[in-house]
């Protein structure tokens, strides 16, 4: 088990980061693998290129044989293994983009065989075109919906996982890329107003028969938990929120792991964390808006958190006091975002969303 | 990663069966948390027990809730977790066989929960009463099925994950205890003739109307492979067969690890392999009934396949030459029955097994 790792770098990823892999879907053995083999961090990119390829050709052999269920998953893992490869590529962005864009290609090749499949979508704004997709539960409509939002490094590709929890449930799911997120990042940066992003998507949502706008719900994890209360407090069509992680602003930036600050700096457009920091500080705050949420909150935090400190989320709790309902899940022994325990923590906020929007739990 | 460790029995544990326990279910952290935090052996069963105990609580909370699905969920989680806990369990059998009965007790409590839910049924043969299990996909039938055997000290309550990859490919799902299994191990001790019990479960299955009696198919793990081919060639109902595992013979008996010796002596009822091995080399044998196989054959054999190795898997292909169609999937680089490929290999078997009755793959 293990080797004696001189690479701190690579020994911190796997320790921090394991447990968000294999949540998020990443096949075990890959994970394994990468634990006994990689010498260093240098070779985690093409480690994970190598597995997406090798993932692509099975799933054009699946497809080739009419297996288009096995071929759906296996594009996925493809995506997956795209995602992680470049999700820390922080200082070579070149090869990080074309993973980006591997990832965004595999998952599409991917969206019609899942089962349900994905719809793309785009919504303008702003002279922006939004990318997003839409999975319908089984069953007559109008559904009820949830639009999940990624955080830093993570994209509309990311959830698949999580939106069958929604999905089983009862729940249409929503992703889309916003600003500094996946494809919308070349054309928008981390910016103050990621909410109204999410309002052009609600419209959107508001457009399609499929979809019951009077029961729309929002999620967000990680730095996607800020912008999900964001959201929710200033959109009240939502009459559900759910803070996967409790962050209230960037306070602590100067603290955070040098690749989360190297991650945020590069996100908004800046070169370097410390030309970054000021800037971040104003753009991530919600104190501007926090006191506004009126509809039941659902916020999960690890108390192990590193990444967003216990102090976070004792801001977004003083500041949230007007809400119907809120639900505190902190469980004592959860890292980030508890994906030490994503096994029984995520099906709980699918539960919650279902019982608030009124799908099947 | 990983602690050094003095107890080589606990690193062979892992080491061997890591694979087979993530692709059955267990969750990812209790197997990492069992590496990292197990010093001897001796804590195994207690520290699944304890696991198992958990689940158990928090899915009495879920279904306190309302949460139907999630407690099915964790219910499953506990049985899985006993039924590791009491695996290899063979030096301490009271302690085994009540860890058994645990197994069974949750996932009883989680059958009407899953979904597709899983139907208790029991057939007579010989005085015996053979407990198993029923799901059927969603849609209109009469469905094609598959039959699903376990091995040496796999059971009726392993298989959740691997018979959900045929229901969403429009198979039907049929598990039970035979001779030496779960439940059946305290009525009957394995034995030459478990293809009578596969058949009488055929018998069964031609009764329910929501069964197409013309579709079926058998699957087996293990040794579970051993009596598929077995089954297959006796009973011509079949019109698939699947071997996930090569074996033909016991005639490695004393060259496998203590550990496969102890369990085949127990479920055959021997106190010790040294008195069970002549019983066992005459019991396990398909010498008599291979070249009767006619159905599609679908052999799933790792290379590295140590308590399986090469030369069985070349017996049953000299002996199966009579079969229309057959398909030798060995990858170069699979452990036992390729556990450590699951991933990528479970659904091929199933997408084979629904090419072949009509399914959806």
């Amino acid at each position: 088990m293990g080797v004696t790792r001189p690479d701190a770098r690579l020994e911190d990823v796997l320790r921090i980061h394991s447990g968000r892999l294999v949540g998020d879907g990443v096949p075990v053995p890959d994970v394994q693998e990468a634990e006994t083999s990689l010498a260093s961090w240098d070779e985690w990119f093409e480690f994970w290129a190598r597995k997406a390829q090798r993932y692509e050709t099975l799933a054009d052999e699946a497809l080739a044989q009419g297996r288009r269920r096995s071929a759906g998953l296996l594009y996925w893992y493809g995506s997956l293994a795209y995602q992680y490869a470049q999700f820390l590529w922080f200082h070579d962005l070149p090869v990080r983009e074309a993973g980006q864009r591997q990832k965004q290609r595999l998952y599409d090749r991917a969206a019609s065989l899942l089962s349900p499949p994905a719809e793309r979508f785009a919504v303008e704004l702003d002279g922006l075109s939004i990318p997003g997709f839409l999975r319908l539960p089984a069953g007559a409509g109008p559904h009820p919906a949830v639009v999940l939002l990624g955080g830093l490094e993570s994209t509309k590709e990311e959830s698949y996982l999580f939106e069958n929890l929604c999905l089983e449930r009862g729940l249409a799911t929503c992703t889309f890329d916003g600003p500094g997120q996946g494809e919308l990042f070349f054309q928008a940066r981390l910016r103050p107003d990621f909410e109204r992003f999410t309002s052009a998507v609600v419209d959107y949502l508001t457009t399609r028969p499929e979809i019951d706008a009077a029961r729309l719900g929002v999620l967000g994890r990680s730095l996607g938990g800020y912008y999900a209360v964001r959201s929710a407090a200033v959109d009240r069509r939502f009459s559900a929120c759910v803070a996967w992680g409790a962050m209230f602003d960037l306070s602590h930036y100067d603290r955070l792991h040098s690749s989360a600050q190297q991650g945020f700096a590069y996100v908004a457009g800046f070169d370097t964390p410390a030309e970054a920091a000021a800037y971040l500080r104003q753009a991530i705050d919600l104190s501007d808006v926090a006191e506004q949420l009126r509809c039941p909150l659902y916020v999960l935090h690890g108390a192990q958190d590193d990444l967003m400190p216990m102090p976070q989320l004792e801001k977004l709790r003083q500041m949230t006091k007007s809400v119907p309902e809120a639900v505190w899940d902190v469980p004592p022994d959860g890292n980030h975002c508890c994906h030490n325990l994503y096994h029984v923590v995520r099906p709980r906020m699918a539960d919650w969303l279902a019982q608030q929007l009124g799908g099947n739990p």
